[in-house]
């Protein structure tokens, strides 16, 4: 059989990281190439007796068909903490519970996007979300981003040249992949540009909690009296990754459309990891276990950061996060990235190339991302001599 | 903000059957509206148990992010698995994890379909497919079907007239909603046909296990020597519909598209889901579990069909399936179908009209489903002596 497949899917290639993540499934390779939660942040002990408990006393609800919308013990003290603790959420706005953040940007770009239609991003981006756009064939505009987040002229121009553009998507807090974090003023304008030119705001804020350094910044959520904001969160960073739940706080009427789409794509999402999310954020000492994870990437990125100030050769420059998962590495000007990518991998440290996360396949990147959160310290060390030696020899 | 939705979602309207799921809510309404498993099918000590051993022994495996093609123990048990119980998988398939039965049938149409090509499927055939069939846009062309399934001569019309038609949708075992099952012979003429017009067929077979009555038929896919059939199955009717998991057997080339799909949809399967569903087809005496079930569901669609035979008016046609949980009922023509729904909800009975079933919204249908598997004998017993009454009063 000769299989004609949809021109949707056609041109998409695997994801990179991905591919990468099955690819160091090899034990003697140092993977800077992930994006996992530590092992030790997993709050392993709560998991344990919170589904023992479910599973005692609510067996049958938790093995059950539930309803799209999500489990609704979750989505009121989902709406309850997200006001309470982030002043997310208005009158208008409901509350979707999603099978991971991913599922919520899927289910948005399912619902407001034609093919041909324009998403302005910030370039660089997450790769899961620019293929995710480039499955509904989105006409993808990237806008080059300052030291503050996305440069606000040509985020203009993007919103001036492109009349069909249904939405920005944005990863203002320690950005996957540049671990860039979007500044206040910069937040606001933003926000003015999308209620100027009348144009949605995908904020995805898998990250947010993981802030080890600097202040609190709001999300851009909470400026949006006009509606604009489809906000993304998720369980999986701050819980755990394999339980898919995420979450979408928007206007009622565009989740009335997602819900629409969610009972097309998968039903509703696994009621168990509902249940223990919801006893995770009712019964447990959130602020202490967030605390926690802080210290652990605080520790991990400090770690690297002083590695990479010490092994690699000073033309590498880097970001310095204040959160997140990832540092954003750039050969000078003229390297051969891919070739360098290929080495490490060969001398078994594992990164992600750059072009992973570019918009626009013919814009040259001497960028990679390095992970911290999921290597253990030693390989930590061990990964960064090699990359280290690796970017002496080479320049 | 005055939303601009895509075409694709612009004209879906939420699923019947869940929003009457929402409806029923009602405690006191007696609800043959569902497709619930029965309550006293889950097996709760076995789930307990096994979800305690695998939070004990792999608590990381169980919370950390894993690879989109799924769980690779659970792909290897259900490979066996399907190839030793169903004779399903040649050496060219390969296995995909799907989040339930319909996100397979929801990437397989993402992968296959573009705008405006067609999808053949029976008349009438499941809600949630058909919605996800038309949120792609597709060119819905339903056949008729008879009391041995789809109807050969229409098949055969609707192909000639459709050189777009990229695939055919079946669900070969005691069809929702019609309960109807297909025979062998027919089996084999609907490959046949596939294979004469080069055409696709996704097998939807969620309720194979649940066969009380007659002999096995083995599955469309047996037959698969030219790789044609995309095979849907799922878990949630043996073991939990809340956990989330289905399957997908294809040929390896389609399934490497749908994991590229599943990257940009859910990143993976809810991975406790998985390990709970791998324990238990490898652990738990799967045979037992399934005679258990099947017990259960001969019981009530017996008690429901008898029931039926005595208390509706016997002009009321009806359906006797072999399995399955659903079973068709037909007023006499021209009778106000909608009205008769309406008028039974009033009187606290829940069923689904017909009408959420057809293809196409201009048929006129008198038709309406009941569901057997999730009341209670009692309820079972009350609610045909309610819907009965009516039936009697109304003709």
């Amino acid at each position: 059989m000769n299989y004609i497949f949809s021109d949707r899917i056609i041109s998409l290639q695997p994801s990179a990281i991905r591919e990468i993540l099955k690819a160091t499934s090899d034990p003697s390779v140092i993977s800077f190439a992930a994006g996992n939660p530590a092992p030790e942040a997993f709050p392993i002990e709560d998991v344990r007796r919170i589904t023992a408990e479910i599973l005692e006393n609510s067996p049958i609800a938790a093995l059950q068909y539930s309803i799209t919308e999500g489990y609704p013990a979750l989505r009121t003290a989902l709406s309850d903490m997200l006001k309470k603790r982030y002043d997310i959420g208005n009158e208008n706005d409901g509350l979707l519970v999603v099978s991971g953040a991913q599922q919520g940007i899927d289910l948005a770009t399912r619902c407001l996007l034609n093919e041909g239609d324009t998403v302005i991003c910030e370039a660089p981006s997450f790769i899961g979300s620019l293929n995710c756009f480039r499955s509904y064939r989105a006409n993808l505009v990237g806008v080059d981003m300052d030291e503050d987040g996305i440069n606000l002229e040509k985020l203009e121009d993007a919103l001036k040249a492109n009349p069909k553009a249904r939405f920005i998507y944005l990863i203002p807090n320690f950005q996957n992949p540049s671990g860039i974090t979007m500044s206040w003023e910069k937040r606001k304008a933003v926000y003015a540009l999308a209620k100027q030119y009348s144009v949605l705001i995908i904020e995805d804020n898998p990250y947010g909690d993981l802030r080890f350094s600097g202040e609190h910044i709001p999300a851009i959520k909470t400026l949006d009296t006009e509606n604009l904001v489809v906000y993304c969160g998720s369980f999986s960073k701050i819980l755990s990754p394999g339980m898919r739940v995420g979450f979408v706080c928007a206007h009622n009427d565009v989740l009335a459309k997602m819900t629409v789409a969610k009972q097309c794509n998968d039903v509703h999402t696994t009621i168990l990891s509902q249940m223990i999310c919801h006893k995770f954020i009712t019964e447990c000492d959130l602020d202490a276990h967030i605390a926690k994870l802080q210290a652990i990437y605080r520790g991990k990125c400090k770690l690297m950061l002083d590695h990479i100030d010490t092994d690699f050769h000073p033309a590498v420059a880097y970001t310095k996060p204040e959160g997140g998962l990832f540092i954003w590495c750039t050969l000078p000007q003229g390297s051969d990235m891919m070739n360098f990518c290929r080495i490490a991998a060969q001398n078994k440290v594992a990164v992600v190339p750059g072009s992973a996360f570019t918009t626009d396949d013919e814009v040259e990147t001497t960028s990679f991302r390095l992970n911290f959160s999921t290597p253990t310290d030693d390989k930590i060390a061990q990964g960064c001599t090699i990359l280290g030696k690796l970017t002496r020899e080479l320049f």
